[in-house]
């Protein structure tokens, strides 16, 4: 504990954006509740369970906000976030990347800590080995039929013979309970418009409801249908039939989703602040001290109508910058913003911060070890959430 | 702590490879060692100190085998990168990023803790807030000027105003120290050949040699001439005036610095474990539970000779792949590995694993908490090697 005083010193009870050490980052508490609200309306609105995927977040208080008011059921990508939701009290998780014999052993170190833990699996091999590792285990796993539905990824056709193989191999087996089905509509990332991924949305639909089907018409139980993806999520019309939606990266919103119109400019709710370290009038530049590894190196929005780059600049209190600065060249801890006008560079000095929007939410949030929590239009820093990262 | 143990389970004494979670970090010790010894006789034949970069490595492990048999002394980029080497016991710590006066309270309580600071400003005004920072301050502060050498990164020209109105400033000042000049060939990365690394070296040693030259004929004191970058100092010839050198990911390698010619790929010490978790016979690809996070979205070899995707894929052992089968789409939690022939889908399955070798070696290791240690030709995890990460 002395060490940790020694690192962060004494800390004042307030604190504003301008007192923290840089690159960090920053959370809007307004927005993010904003955010959970309308997805929470859209999902009761549908009458489907929110299981959220906290990939994009990686905080349990977040996720609070995220189930406000419902029974606390969360998505995951690793086993460090399985860890981090059930020693928060979030018991009921589903690990929705495809399972592999070597996770067993933390399956059941999670399951024997109290979890109710969800998998899918993608291949009959894998069920099978699911199976024999758990047929006389003490414990019991619930497991779902990983559906390829057009994101060619991982996961069976709901059409090719995988699937009644997967279903034969977990139907019926001890201490392994086939819970459903679930699907990712991932190529949502690359349609050209709204109306492309109204089509992908219905697919993700079509496809598990045809597979649930088909294992229910050969005899086995088939309770769940689970979808994902943001922007299917979003602009899907009609989830007759779907039990589940797992949405994400809604929670923050980012310069990505902004250009698929599943969330607005004012929606995006985490962005990294960050300090100008140099002013390069001669090039029309500005150097910050957030570059490859504070911001990530997602180049998503390249494909996008607009490329912002590494991400889009804006002052420290979010208000929009003239001539809309990006940061385009990224090092490890410095990104070179140009786009700026000789105006911008009257206003920006060393050593002032600016804020970096996102172009990818889960990519840039993923390695920082807390947000801190702003409400719209404060530069008081009013908490700290935690999160985890890695794996 | 019953937490990490009912995370981390029993540990047995010996683990093989195959029996990590994954994804994670592997160092090859034997390659360390080797790539710690070139370097260190490199510097002794050029009479030049050895400050390492550890922005690399993050590891006071790794540091210690970069500096073995000499007084520790790193550079480093981040506060968090200061406290670990710190914590760890190296006092004299060099922060090679243009500071600014939002960092002045981390780097008074780094002073207050008992290390030997010394950090670099690159414009006239940042030196003034320093020297008014510590104007009245119980610690003393040592201070290098940026010098840019081409990069146009940041940091003063050589032959600009900017130099002495920095050293003007610093000169004299009371517990601010000015210790040198400091400079980053990092354009070396951007070279086409070895001929042009060659150029930019000699270019990176003048522009420090012109800069100490210039402040000395005005008076002032400016003992230490330091240089950075990998290929510079691999490949640049003569040293003669140069004090010190600050190289970084040679202690690892990777698929960027292995077509500069500054590594080899039997040199590349670190990779990512990964596991299959999708064959898919029809469209020849495989994909891993390695993605954008584990990887890095780094691009770099993208304008290299051998454009690797996200990375190049080797069996767990690290014996060469037919086909080179790279990584080449990259989600948040998984990898897509193509270029792999038939015969490649023949000996991999589902629950197997693989090895991932970087394109740059800082970006992928940067997120980990530990390297897991083979040694050469071994699947055998030896020891963990602590890290940091985050800022």
């Amino acid at each position: 504990m002395i060490v940790l005083l020694s690192r962060q010193g004494h800390i004042p009870i307030t604190v504003k954006l301008c007192e923290l050490e840089t690159p960090c980052l920053i959370a809007n508490r307004t927005r993010v509740e904003q955010n959970a609200r309308r997805m929470d309306a859209l999902a009761r609105q549908r009458r489907v369970r929110l299981r959220p995927h906290m990939k994009t977040a990686k905080s349990a208080e977040i996720g609070a906000i995220a189930l406000a008011g419902r029974t606390p059921r969360v998505t995951i990508a690793t086993a460090d976030e399985a860890w981090h939701f059930l020693e928060a009290g979030v018991m009921d998780i589903r690990w929705a990347v495809a399972l592999t014999r070597n996770k067993h052993a933390v399956c059941k170190r999670l399951l024997a800590a109290g979890a109710t833990l969800s998998v899918i699996v993608a291949d009959a091999q894998s069920a099978q080995d699911l199976v024999d590792s758990f047929a006389g285990s003490p414990d019991r796993i619930d497991v779902l039929i990983e559906i390829d539905c057009g994101e060619h990824r991982t996961g069976v056709t709901p059409e090719g013979p995988g699937l009644l193989d997967i279903a034969g191999v977990l139907g019926g087996a001890p201490n392994v309970n086939l819970r459903g089905v679930l699907t990712h509509g991932g190529h949502s990332y690359d349609a050209a418009d709204v109306a492309q991924v109204k089509d992908i949305a219905a697919a993700e639909r079509d496809a598990v409801i045809e597979s649930a089907q088909r294992i229910e018409a050969s005899g086995i139980a088939c309770p769940e249908r689970s979808i994902g993806s943001t922007p299917t999520v979003v602009h899907g019309s009609d989830l007759e039939g779907i039990t589940e939606i797992r949405p994400g990266v809604y929670i923050f919103g980012d310069l990505f989703q902004m250009q698929l119109d599943a969330c607005a400019l004012d929606d995006i709710a985490v962005s990294v602040l960050a300090t100008i370290i140099s002013v390069d009038r001669a090039r029309n530049r500005l150097v910050i001290d957030a570059g490859g590894l504070a911001l990530s190196k997602d180049r998503s929005t390249a494909a996008s109508r607009t490329d912002y780059g590494y991400g889009l600049v804006v002052r420290a209190d979010g208000s929009a910058l003239p001539g809309m600065p990006m940061v385009q060249v990224v090092h490890q801890e410095h990104g070179a913003v140009e786009g700026a006008g000789p105006l911008l560079l009257d206003e920006l000095k060393v050593g002032d911060q600016v804020r970096v929007l996102p172009n990818h939410a889960c990519m840039t949030a993923a390695p920082y070890d807390c947000y801190h929590v702003v409400a719209e239009g404060s530069e008081l820093v009013e908490t700290r959430w935690a999160k985890t990262r890695g794996w």
